[in-house]
């Protein structure tokens, strides 16, 4: 597999690629005719597939197996990262509940609040436990994933507790920066800001609106 | 006003700028020393900030009331973009009470439900309304802007509401590709993808671990 660096929107696309390379029987897969079926630009899809594949022939096309095997690796198909979520409010439950972590191999196993009425355990696949046991389960379930969804005054002690539990990837969606020892990547999310962007079109002509956004 | 196109990358500065600027006295601003308060690199500022002004000189910084117009304006902070969300499931009513949208100048005034358990009126700030309002209510308050937050099943039907009551700016949480008009911006957010893009490091180093993301 190349080891080239996958960008977000690339790898937004690859459980569609997946998909349709699981529907095909051929041998060889042709860029131009997924390209038709996704409804992507050929030039897209030619450049997206050379992150994944160095082995594309001209008018051959690409190796499927080849292909199946490097998305299924890249996308955890056969291998979920297991993730966890502190703060089991409305945006932690939301989380919970979303469907669409599964396509990228990632899988929410459980939320933890420090609101012993959120405390959940009913919920077979994704139970809210009490914030007290977060360490254990992480150590016990390899988790190396946290999300950060409580309010910004609980977030730094949030952060302090999943590296405590030795998670070393964090999302957070609290409004602050994170203080994090090296070796712990933290993603923010800031949910206003994509609809702020797609909204500066209202205000005169500027950012989202000039670009082809959907 | 300088009429470049944002990045949404600096759009979300933005906010952070405003509340500096606004904690200035002096008439002229100094981009180095914004940039060490706030922690950013000095390129990182004088590039956003000639997105902003073109009045910057050197050594004598950026005239403060031209900065502060300027991103009053950007970020609609004396006029805020009224938005409605249709779905007030889990994810509806986390963006209905998600703070975070006010610092761009935006204002979710309502949510709507077919499922009449949900309504709720008592939220005086932001009211679920059964979707049967929904056009009257966009109508009457001038909403342009509408945030989808329903399973995929009934999203295109939510489209074409939000789209017979005016709205011309969509953002669309359910995992489908909506059919719209020419003129209506839909923009697709993949909750799912900024956590997939950081644990690609979880994977063996491609992706968000390589880049300095936080």
């Amino acid at each position: 597999m190349k080891k080239t660096t996958l960008s977000k929107a690339t790898l937004g696309r690859l459980p569609m690629y997946l998909r349709y390379i699981r529907s095909q029987s051929d041998e060889r897969i042709s860029a131009s005719e997924m390209a038709r079926v996704l409804k992507l630009g050929e030039v897209l899809v030619r450049k997206d597939m050379n992150c994944i594949s160095d082995q594309g022939r001209p008018k051959i096309g690409y190796p499927r197996q080849e292909l199946l095997a490097n998305l299924e690796e890249i996308l955890g198909s056969r291998d979920c990262v297991p993730v966890v979520v502190v703060g089991a409010g409305k945006l932690g439950l939301a989380l919970m509940r979303y469907k669409g972590f599964q396509d990228f191999g990632l899988r929410i196993i459980a939320g933890f609040d420090s609101d012993v009425q959120k405390v959940d355990a009913s919920h077979e696949e994704c139970p809210v436990l009490p914030v007290g046991r977060l360490e254990r389960f992480c150590r016990e379930n390899g988790v190396r994933v946290g999300v950060i969804a409580v309010p910004e005054a609980a977030a730094q002690s949030a952060c302090d507790a999943l590296i405590a539990s030795g998670v070393t990837s964090i999302w957070n969606f609290a409004p602050c920066q994170l203080t994090t020892p090296d070796g712990v990547a933290v993603q923010n999310e800031n949910l206003a800001l994509s609809l702020a962007h797609l909204c500066l079109g209202e205000r005169g002509g500027r950012g989202a609106r000039d670009e082809n956004v959907s």
